[in-house]
């Protein structure tokens, strides 16, 4: 069981979307806006440098640049989760201890990027990461990105370690989310990872929710988790109705990164464009626009919920 | 839209086991006791010949003899759906045809058998079924057996087709039922198909389930849809958490299809064993016991919630 | 090892599409005069009610009497190989049985249809069915239909079954292939399975090949093989240089099955349609007249190879 | 097609592990000694930074300082190609850009990593990489590494481009190779990609090879390529034969790059262990020693063929 008090993390968290410039830098000081904007927005928790931030478009140092600045900015009203995971271990735990020493709330890290390690690579890899950074660990298991698969064996032997604090669980079957969180037990988070579903997570035992696509309509995932925690589970259900085909709607551009940042920028709150491979979408785009309109009004409709 | 009521088909629905005498042959007395045996149990509906029916390993003699006898022994207070799915058109026309000739309640179907044929195939393989039977059909997704994902276009096509009434969703993910509920409306019946995940497709709009695991322990998946339809979803949600790592235990044995059959038989109502390439579970191995104990005691704890 | 005599089995094996009436029937005469057609090309050796032979849209009775047409027409001539595989074991041994009866050459079988079950159930499952016939067994694997990849654990147990004698190899890496034939033997056949580049299973040590196309083009297999056993390798590659992409053009009809069946047609040995869901394909289509021709000239140009 | 003159690239190509320290930082001087101890094997080309290289764990500076080291040690020997393929664009033209400025004489890139973009991000990709650089780029197609498989469309998109050599094909199906050396042509170069199967892709068209395990044992690779090139199919089979087994066995150990790395260490050139999370393998093992005499005694048995 993890020694951490792990009770502060039951937040809605923003997976973060990393800002460049022009010139295809980090732009820090959209960095720290960004940030604020989402503090304003009522969100008290963010995920940075992970799937959605781009992070493994970034080399170490522009990670580190990115949750310093984050955790500067806002770090003192929010907890800023930093995904340390690299493809090796060696900057992963440089990552790690460099999130200790910035003052971040925890961090967390896939299993593995482009190979395929065995499951007693992937122990070693996550638990020398551990050892890194005396900080609540949030292991990150996302098997269509990865090609890797927690499986309850490694996921068991995981939770002997006690800065282990709990599961960022984002692949396809909502049963995942049952069995760690029966297998973590009460003090152990267990994040939803599919957006699409996420009130079928929390009803399995998700604690809370980490989401690339939280960033583009925050306050629908903030009001699906105050229904949650009023038990009104069938209102919950009728806003993920409305956010699920939002996101699909996201996912038709041609980069959800991109269409991200648009509705972000739209919101008043300048992204600019992702960084290449991902495809750049012109705020300019009729679609976007009628997106982020619906994406309003929806807020509008279901503010009294 | 479905020219049918479909008011009627919001059940807890068991996936019928079939059961084999000594010498491999269908046991026709054990269908009509089984039928009876989940008709006493307050199950008002039944899936038979499908992929829990080992429908796949008889012959069409042999299905339609199974489904005749489970629509004569309880047709009159059940709703009996037969599987008609074959590889082939021409069979699977055959079987819907009888289906409707022997008072089945619906019809519905798998989109292929091991060959991986085009979408356009599927199309006109499903369309051929439901013109071979005035019944409610009901599309049978299940990707990790048939390797054919339904696509939002072919359903979308489907859906013109006045017969079809439904999907059975068995994918893993538990947003394909909310797509494919959102896109069905209100009038047509979204069955879940991941026993695991019974309550979370419920939430996401399942209209109910079907499943291969509810023929070992009926009165939990009934008490859970007791409890969402009184929306109760976190007293529900409870009783998954115990029903998940029971299914989970039913796969460990060499067969599911033999473990739920063994389970029916010490429950009182002998099955016999399956057919092979299934593996046989003896009703005397001990684990198998002491699942079926942990079921009936699960059952009775539940039992006033 | 096999207790047969496994050295004439060395051959080009067509798998023997199964040509239908208008009426959905198998068309037993035609099923004689294409068995005549592929023996007056030369070819030794076919494969009958397999994935082409559309076996398992075929119900028992029917795969008996394509089965026993093509041996009473030709099985004095050519080794007649009969597909016995069905998705439960009861039915495959009926098949075995009766193939022995009627004097076929050997029998195959994949290991699943539809169901994927363990390693142990389909150990046990083939071994029924050799135990049903005093044939040469030949293991089928072709993971892409069926979901399950023969482990070298599962071959080498299967290898001590005296009756086993060979694998037909239809999995995409050639390197199963030398896998197979280390393990196997000089005395056990490995046929080359994916058609596309049966050369390179050639000179891994594929001692023939079995294929769906062949029947479209049995000359330029034969010349193929021919060219092999004179050792002229790079000869033999020219020739796959030209079939490869005829075969691209095969799968770019409606289906692949139909469209072989219009090139047999269309030469002069009339097949019908294929079962659906394998959609027709018209011999008025002019891409396949197209394509017939150019399969004859490349016949021709060869010729002398 | 490709504007250079590729005539030179016809070699057997070994892709170079990356030795580093007992500290986990990169060892110069040992990738200047495993330079020279390959190029005193009579080795013509090296593939550096790649998959073999572990060049996905290490960074921009350490890429550059492994390229720089070995072809400033081997350069004018050998023609070093440069795997510069990183998740994002920009960093993969810095060390495209970094390439030419060395003077490697090739590049080459995986279309993604970890992420899984479009097709057009793919080609946006891989040309901006091939601006950076006016040097030959070889594709680098590995669809189990990357979950992208190259198309025949993408392909031929990116013939249209005058730097676009070459590809490097590692996917399973040996016909892969032939259909993109038959839409590359002769003045395009293929690379076989899986060592298991290296004489099936060079039949079907492949120029020459890159491997991973080349580096244990390069005489036998240098062997085969000289059969090939002298038409002696079946001799270079025959090696084959008994290549894929050792590579089985260099599969087996915790790591396979630490196989190879002790294989070259026990050869006399210190390697180190990999990076984690690639668990090393200790020269002490037994079953090491074994594999390395096997190895040898391959070479000896194999020299005069």
């Amino acid at each position: 069981m993890s020694k951490y008090d792990v009770s502060k993390f039951r937040n809605v968290t923003v997976a973060l979307n990393t800002p460049f410039q022009k010139d295809g830098s980090v732009d820090v000081e959209a960095v720290k806006a960004v940030s604020r904007y989402f503090r304003d927005k009522g969100i008290k928790q963010m995920y940075v440098c992970g799937s959605t931030g781009e992070g493994f478009l970034l080399d170490t140092e522009e990670r580190m640049l990115v949750a310093e600045t984050v955790v500067n900015e806002v770090g003192k009203d929010m907890n800023i989760i930093v995904h340390v995971g690299c493809a090796d271990t060696r900057h992963s735990c440089i990552l790690a201890a460099h999130a200790e020493k910035i003052g971040a709330a925890a961090i967390s890290a896939v299993p593995c990027v482009y190979y395929r390690p065995s499951e007693e690579s992937v122990y070693r890899h996550w638990t020398k990461i551990t050892e890194a950074a005396d900080l609540p660990f949030f292991i990150y298991n996302i098997p269509q990105l990865t090609g890797f698969n927690l499986s309850m064996n490694l996921f068991n032997r995981m939770l002997e370690n006690e800065r282990v604090a709990g599961v960022k669980c984002s692949s396809d079957p909502a049963q995942d989310i049952l069995r760690f969180k029966l297998a973590g037990g009460k003090d152990f988070i267990v994040f939803n990872g599919p957006d699409e579903q996420f009130v079928a997570g929390r009803l399995l035992g998700a604690d809370a929710g980490i989401g690339g696509t939280y960033g583009a309509m925050p306050e629908l995932y903030l009001k699906m988790d105050e229904l949650i925690k009023r038990s009104e589970w069938e209102k919950a259900a009728e806003i993920q109705n409305i956010v699920t085909p939002l996101i699909y709607r996201l996912c038709s551009f041609p980069s959800m990164h991109g269409a991200v940042k648009g509705i972000i920028t739209l919101d008043g709150c300048p992204m600019g464009d992702p960084r290449l491979p991902f495809l750049p979408v012109s705020v300019d785009d009729p679609d976007l626009k009628t997106l982020y309109q619906d994406i309003r009004k929806a807020v509008e409709e279901t503010k009294e919920w």
